[in-house]
Order: C-alpha cells, then structure tokens, then sequence
C-alpha cells in the first residue's frame, strides 16, 4: 500500500460524508414531479419502509417493486410498440415471403392497410407476432430487437421508441434503487422483446423482466448448442397471468407494484394483499396535449375497473397532467 | 455532521485499506479446497475475468454462475431430498386419505414398503408428488416446505438436511458472490420446495432460484386474492430443460456453470459454447467414506456422458475424496 492509495482511501472518506450529506438536505430525488399527493405517498412510503427500528420496516432483501411497461413506464399510443416492431419486421420479411402477397393479414398491411390487416383481431395480430418472433434462434432475436430499437422512430412523434419513455418513471425506478429496492418490469409484452435494452433504458438488467413468452426449443446445430424459438405462446403475462409471472420468477410479493390499465390490476390486488406496508401506483394518462389521453374506453390500456379499485381502496393514481413537470427526457430543461 | 462521524468515517477508510490489504495477502477463500487442479482452476477463472483492463475481464453485471442442486450444492443419496419430503408427506396426509390404504403407490409406502411403492416408476413418482404438491396456496405450501427442513432428518445421517450441503461449495459461492458474480440455482427439484430455504441455506435469494414447476392459478378467495398450486407439471428443469429455463429466468447465458450429473450437462454445453473466458465444473462423487460414491451406473446422479465430454473438452472435474478437506460443515474443526 502506497502513501499515495492511502491518501486517495481518505480523500474519498471525506467526499463521501460531505457529499452525502449534500444530498440529504437539498437534492430531490423526483425533480420532474410536481409536489403533490402522488409524489408525497411514494416518499412517505419509502421513508416508512426503509426506517431502521420502524414497525414497517422492510428488509432490503424483500423491497420488490415491480414496474408493468406498456403505459407505465414508456408510452403505448397509438399502437403497442411492440406491435409496430412486427408491423415493421413484415414489411423488412416479405421479400422471403412472396406467398404473403395474397394470404391475409399479411396483404393488407403490405399494401399499408394497417387497420385492415388488423380487422382480424387478436387471430390477425397472433399470426403477425408469430412470423416475425418465432422461427430463429433466441441469438438471432436479440440482434434483430436491438438493431430496431437504434433505429427505428415512432410513427408520429418520429422519435426513437427509448426516448418516449416517462422521465418521472426513470427518477422514481432510481429512487427505489437508491433506497435498495429491487425493481422488476412485469409486463404482457414479450420477454425477449424487453430484455436487449431493458438495462440501458430503464437500468433494469435482463433477469429483472417478466414477460410473455413463446416456447422455444434446446438443440445442437453444427455442434453448437442453440435455443430456437417456435411459435406457440406459452404464457401470457397479463392480469391475472402478471401474479403468476411474479411468483414463478420473483419468488416473493412485491412490496410495491406500479401499472396503467386493467391489465395490472391482479399484480396490484396481489401485491397490496400481503402483509405489511404495500404501496399500489396507477399512471392515469390524462395529457392529451404532451402525450395521450385515455382510460375507460381506450382499447390500448384500458384503465376502467382499476380506476374503481384504486379510488375505492386508496392508492395513488397519478394524472399525468397535473402531477408531472416532464413526460419525456426531451423535454427537460 | 458530528466531528464523531467524520472520525468514524475516516477510521473505517484506514480498515478497509489495510484490512483489504491483508486479506489479498493472506485469507484463502477456498479453505476446504485442497491444492491441486479443481482449486487453481477456480482461482485462475476468477482472476481472469475480474481483472480490469484484460482481454478476458467480464463486467459484474454479466458474472452469471449457475448451481445444480442435488448432488452439487448438497447431497442426493440414498434418495432425492424432495422425493424424502414426499414420502413424509404422505405419512402427514393419510388421515385426511382413508382411500389410500387400497390404491398405489400409497399403500405401500404406508405399510413403511417404499421400494414397492416405488416399484411403479415415474408414474408412481409424479402420483406421490402431485397428491403432496398441488392442492393448496403457495402461502400453504411455502409454510409446508420451512416446517419440514427446520425439522426434517435424513434417513441413514440423520442430520437434517440443510447440513447435508457441501461445505466447499457454500465457500465457492461466497467466493464468487465476493468476485461479484451473481449465483444461481438451475436445478431438477421444484422451484417452490427450494425458493422458502436456499436464501438462509446457500445465501440465495428466490429470485435466483431457478427449478421445475407445476400449473398454479390465480383466484380470488373470501375476497383476499390467492395463487393455488395445481397437479400438473409444466416444466421440467432438467437436461434440455436447464438451458430453456436459464434463457427464461435469467435471460444471459451464464459464464460458469456447476453440476454434479449428466442432467446437467446441456446446461455446461450452453455455458461453454458462449464467447469470451467460460467455466464449466463437475462433481465427482468418489468418496464413498465421508459421502457416498457414484458416477456411471447410478440411477441418482448418473455422471456418464458428462463424465467423458468434461474430459475431452477440458472442464474441471472435483474428485470428492482427494480434493475436498472436509465434506459437511460439521466435519470442519
């Protein structure tokens, strides 16, 4: 040991006790949040759960916060995004696929019928998600999901898809971190579709995301070992499959679930169901202006009986409008 | 800031420089190891991987390691733990079975005949686990499982069985997890019998817990909802099924894999076939002294085909009896 490691050992004791208690006095960890219920029952919650001697406190160990995606943490309008991705992986097949020219849903949307194509229903988009996730190796599907989301921009923001993600998100999964939270995605999309960028966009590395997923199939190729994805869905991670995907891969009730529609309201009720303190977060989106508008009557995150359930029991329903300064990194000044 | 706390910080800047310092020098993390071949390769691996500034360097995020269970983080003799914890279980529920005492394979067992019970193969198996397994809320089967292995003993040891894991293991692991690594289970046995023990036992938390599992459903019961554990198997954490439940769980292919049989040998085939510094590890069971010895002909732990690709290929193969100071904590002095 040098005299010079140990000087550094030092200096960074000193820096560590002045900066850390900078931080505790001025910096506010939710800037983009406006002061208000919302942001008061997050901090009093974590406040409570992670006071030493406290009666609710929690161990660091069992701070689960589980995050739906879609809606919740990046947008989902006008289309899932992770639909568009196929819509897009159509259109980049076809040229392999000239049969498609005349079989539906495939025409349409190559004509750029999207709606047709979508006519129909969830069969239609079965078919399309299955032609372009299933069919190759989990490799290969990985480098196909990270090449679209460098490149690929939203239909009408004509922004990348990882900069429509909700900068209030960002700071609150930061926040939880910073307070030795583990937070997971729990999301209906596809599992593999979420983890190549999960951990650069939301800081949340691979074996933290729960998802649907397809089944897929271990064998050797030219002596190489591979994973092949085939197409059949064997889960789907939505309402009441969303406390299902949390107890097969997490183990453990989180202590604190945050979603946008119906479709997350079994992962709420589970989660708030437990013993101890529970925190439940709707994002209602409410800003028609900086991003969407819609709730009891949208088809694309419905928000209706968990609006009812959140009112009727207490949890904290965020109006986007109102309760957040920011919805985009973008718009930061 | 109190000129006490700035004292205290400063004081522990100074122990961890100078016990960091010590321990590089002196402390062997692998007490229980005897020097030779199993031990350096180890070492060598994790010195590789963790050194800064080498082409071999991994980042920590990406320090996956992967455990089997039975036979590599504890013992499997003279019967899977978890078929022992069945068969106690039967004995537990036969009030509430009068029809048992006419049907197989519970008749058997209950007259204290467990060879002829399980006479009647897989079959037989899956009816004991099933009518022990499924039926109640993973809350029921959680507080099942933590009465059984706080008071559990072995049939012939007689020790219960969470001194039955191998203490060079139990120093591999924090050995690891110190190198940060990130350590997984990716074993046969159920997911929900190891998750409520394995955090206390091994250090590892549910979330790394990767096994087999049976259908559960979601429902709502005197309004609290539930998730009920139902008698259908729907994956088999075994052989092929290792790397598909790894691609699920943890969604990256791990760098160092540990196993004990020739149901773990996809998972090191998958491990290894990975690009860059890759690890795979077998135990030899040859010490038929202190723990029991097997390997090619055994219908537990059948080490075969795995035993022949871990010489051809190179992989580090534990010889229980030469390369193991103690085998059981309690052997320690």
């Amino acid at each position: 040991m040098t005299k010079k490691r140990i000087f550094t050992v030092l200096t960074l004791g000193f820096v560590l006790v002045f900066g850390g208690l900078a931080t505790a006095q001025t910096v506010d960890s939710l800037p983009s949040w406006n002061d208000g219920k919302a942001k008061q029952s997050i901090i009093a919650f974590v406040a409570k759960v992670t006071k030493a001697g406290s009666p609710d406190f929690v161990p660091p160990a069992e701070r689960i916060a589980t995050f739906d995606n879609d809606g919740t943490l990046w947008a989902e309008q006008t289309m899932y995004f992770q639909l568009l991705f196929a819509l897009d992986r159509v259109k980049a097949l076809a040229p392999q696929h000239p049969e498609w020219k005349d079989k539906e849903p495939f025409a349409s949307l190559l004509k750029g019928d999207v709606k047709g194509a979508l006519a129909g229903g969830e069969h239609a988009i079965l078919e399309i998600v299955m032609a372009t996730h299933a069919g190759m190796t989990t490799e290969d599907f990985e480098k196909i999901v990270k090449d679209w989301i460098a490149t690929a921009k939203h239909p009408t923001t004509k922004r990348p898809y990882t900069e429509m993600v909700y900068q209030p998100m960002l700071e609150l999964l930061a926040y939880l971190r910073a307070n030795d939270f583990k937070t997971f995605i729990v999301s209906g999309g596809g599992i593999e579709f979420m983890r190549p960028w999960t951990e650069k966009v939301y800081g949340i590395p691979p074996e933290q995301v729960v998802g649907s997923s397809i089944k897929t199939k271990f064998e050797t190729r030219n002596g190489k070992p591979v994973i092949v994805r085939l197409p059949e869905l064997i889960f789907m991670d939505d309402k009441e499959g969303k406390p299902i995907g949390i107890n097969s891969h997490i183990g453990r009730r989180p202590i604190a679930a945050f979603g946008n529609s119906d479709g997350d309201l079994q992962m709420l009720q589970w989660t708030t169901a437990g013993q101890g303190p529970r925190f439940a977060l709707y994002v209602h989106h409410t800003d028609a202006e900086r991003e969407w508008a819609y709730d009891r009557k949208s088809n694309i995150g419905r928000l209706d009986k968990g609006l009812d359930e959140a009112k009727a029991k207490g949890w904290t329903v965020v109006d986007m409008k109102r309760d957040w300064k920011v919805i985009f990194p973008h718009e930061k000044k």
